[in-house]
């Protein structure tokens, strides 16, 4: 293996703004490190919600609704889409935000919409070993992945019957931690 | 200036992906490229909004509403009330998530809130070269810095009022170019 310079970055705060930075020493480039967006959707069939077995690390085997990172070029419906498609083989259309949640630690933005199936019938996608609809009394609640899948489930059973509904934040004081 | 050998990117499918991406020849390093969140908000002050006139590119001289982008580490409220006190020196609280928008040219999402000023005041930070609150029919329409410094404010206004309400995307059709 050929060993490669690395760049020469340096950590300084650029002009005009108030904290640290990677800065290229030659080349003046500054590269910023902001959060990322994960687009997802509660689906919802027939009173029962949509949910994913992971085949993929982290929590492979647990259970978790369709979400994933956004793609440059689409929008964050067309994300949560997509999501859908992909790790359910499901199409859905969107009738609100549930929650837009914070998980700081790891620079996450989650927007879950709530969602129906606009055609009957899901499916495994690559990234999931199962997927099924649950009743609510049926949910795995130890076996899900996520804490923002415990919010996004339980801000959804709020909605229930509501055409409108503002969304929710992370429940109060947690940051998303597992 | 020295030259630095560029590390040996190739553009392909990883592994278990469904899209192109930079991948380093030599490591296997991904380099995903995703879409950036903006938190800001509209402030309100007894009827009337707080705008700045950027004193940075771009539209510098522009209108805006105090926004800019998330830095990881924090949640998007703590992002929204950041740039007020930056932008603006102006303390703020949130009450309710007015605009969820996406600019998928540039890769942006951008999550807009209502807020009100939480102590009597306000500034003219190093990111504005004037700071001032407007009354509907004052606003400078024409010198606002984006399209969605126009959603927000307009849907801002079909919010008075109401002590919640869901939030918006972009309106029909618009990705937000100008």
């Amino acid at each position: 293996m050929t060993l490669v310079p690395r760049p020469p970055f340096v950590t300084r705060v650029p002009d005009g703004d108030n904290r640290e930075r990677d800065v290229c020493g030659q080349c003046g480039f500054i590269h910023y490190v902001n959060p990322k967006v994960v687009a997802g959707a509660v689906i919802v069939e027939e009173g029962k919600v949509l949910l994913c077995r992971r085949a993929i690390q982290p929590r492979r085997g647990y259970w978790t609704i369709p979400a994933g990172f956004m793609e440059v070029g689409e929008t964050v419906e067309d994300g949560a889409k997509r999501e859908a498609q992909e790790e359910a083989m499901a199409r859905i259309s969107l009738d609100g935000l549930l929650g837009l949640y914070s998980i700081p630690r790891i620079g996450q933005v989650q927007a879950i919409f709530r969602a129906r199936l606009i055609e009957p019938g899901f499916g495994v996608g690559q990234e999931s070993l199962e997927a099924r609809l649950f009743a609510w009394d049926e949910i795995p609640w130890t076996e899900l992945a996520f804490p923002s899948v415990h919010w996004a489930l339980n801000h959804w059973r709020e909605t229930i019957g509501l055409d409108t509904f503002p969304p929710r934040s992370n429940p109060e004081g947690d940051l998303g931690l597992y």
